[in-house]
């Protein structure tokens, strides 16, 4: 049994300094241009993806405590791009990040138990996962029961970045309670199960908080004080850090902003014109985290 | 631009003569006497289940339309489990079964096209996949794109059949509409985009509407006219060919009800007891097939 992944994450975060997560999220088509080959085919095009994230890996690793792989990107090259992703997760472990595998499972009892083997059981496996509650308590607990045994994390989707994310989180009640809430209290309960709750009174059972939304962020703070708080949004999905401080407590605990490509396609950005690549993904990354710091007033 | 997916499967539930769906769930501890062996490591139990998952689609290619591979259980098995997954996939799809990939994939805008583009998108990919549709509309479109241009198919999670599904998805308004309703209505509109309608009047665009609620799917049948309803639940998760037969229009059309376990563990069922596992599964299958067509009065 491992210490609390909570436990965990709130002392990378502090050896780091800032409470930030990079987002892996390798695309072919946005490479430097030092990837780019024009016979480039599938085979090609993984191999470069998997070099390039590698390399995002080792420049961001002394700045960040943790990176958050999104498997869809990798899961596009099928089973030579799921080696690709274990391969990203097993380099960011030998560097000492904390890696929070961006994979948004979810099903029903045996299967979601099955999930949760493959995606956060043993040391090799992501740290932490996302997951859809969108299927109840049932759903979720076999993710839960990896965490106790294995001390790992779960962040459930709560309240998502995107636009049309109110389309159903917004849903409402009689008493004015929307269903983000309502799912926030799920995970509240879900997160306060016997052996969940770390020293620091924070739960390795999380949840994720777009960072477009503060006013709601601020009321699920208040909703789920034993959550930390996965912070999607900052950067190119136009969320400022201001935003993302509405997720912390005042103490400057309780969540992590996650940034992907404002800070791994550095060098398509003006200001880091001129730059090797692996430069600019740490100045960009370097920048991100002085400014989540600022803005969360640590 | 394929034939749309509706008019596809309602062509090869007709071929078949009953709307069935085999699910490909295959746990190592569960696989006939043949297939174990106390040494066996993960490698080798993978071989197992890919063996006997060929040899479940080949028994069940006869009597049925569709199977449902879950990618879970091969996921557990990493790089070398995709690979076996997309083996059944082909196999399923040599034989002239339509597959059913069943994933539950969910992001935002631009991660969603990923994943649609991994599980859904050329013709080596399955025919249809599941997705869960709590991050909305944006996290729907991409997969409805990909269908619309390649002829394929989306099951959206609306009402799941596993007991805690209520917790959220009976979440109501002030006007008594439930979660499920409200996802049924988002989902009906989807579907109804240009070019989604095949000839018999049925989207590409369909919902999960699990058998063990017979009441809400007699609901959600007329809030979605367009959709097929994918129906889990029958058989080990103890819904009945009348329970499932609520998905149904008076026709006969408008659903495909699976059953997993039931079917491929014949071999474990004491009706079947002395035959061999791929006969037994065969005569589970056709049983299968037989009480669903009579419970919808085919």
């Amino acid at each position: 049994m491992g210490q609390n992944f909570a436990d965990r994450l709130l002392d990378a975060i502090a050896r780091k300094g800032s409470p930030v997560c990079v987002g892996i999220d390798p695309v072919y088509s946005r490479l430097p241009d030092e990837f780019k080959n024009d016979l480039a085919g599938g085979d090609e095009c993984l191999d470069a993806m998997l070099e390039f994230s590698l390399g995002v890996v080792e420049a961001v690793a002394p700045i960040v405590p943790a990176i958050k792989p999104q498997s869809a990107y990798f899961e596009v090259y099928r089973q030579r791009g799921v080696a690709a992703y274990y391969q990203v997760v097993r380099r960011a472990r030998e560097l000492g990040l904390l890696v929070i595998g961006d994979v948004k499972r979810n099903d029903i009892g045996s299967t979601a138990a099955a999930y949760a083997q493959a995606h956060l059981s043993g040391p090799d496996a992501p740290d932490a996962v996302t997951v859809n509650g969108y299927l109840g308590a049932d759903g979720i607990q076999p993710f839960v029961d990896v965490c106790r045994a294995e001390g790992k994390g779960l962040f459930v989707l709560v309240r998502t970045s995107n636009p049309s994310g109110a389309d159903i989180q917004d849903f409402a009640d009689a008493n004015g309670t929307k269903l983000y809430e309502h799912m926030a209290s799920q995970v509240s309960t879900i997160g306060a199960g016997e052996g969940l709750i770390a020293q620091r009174g924070y739960s390795c059972v999380g949840a994720v908080v777009g960072a477009t939304w503060p006013d709601e962020a601020r009321r699920l703070r208040e909703l789920m004080p034993e959550q930390i708080f996965l912070v999607p949004g900052y950067g190119a999905q136009g969320a400022t850090a201001a935003d993302c401080a509405a997720s912390f407590k005042p103490d400057g605990t309780g969540a992590i902003v996650n940034a992907s490509r404002s800070v791994i396609y550095a060098h398509q950005r003006e200001e880091y014109a001129g730059l090797a690549w692996p430069q600019a993904v740490q100045k960009a990354a370097q920048a991100f985290a002085d400014d989540i710091r600022r803005g969360v007033g640590l």
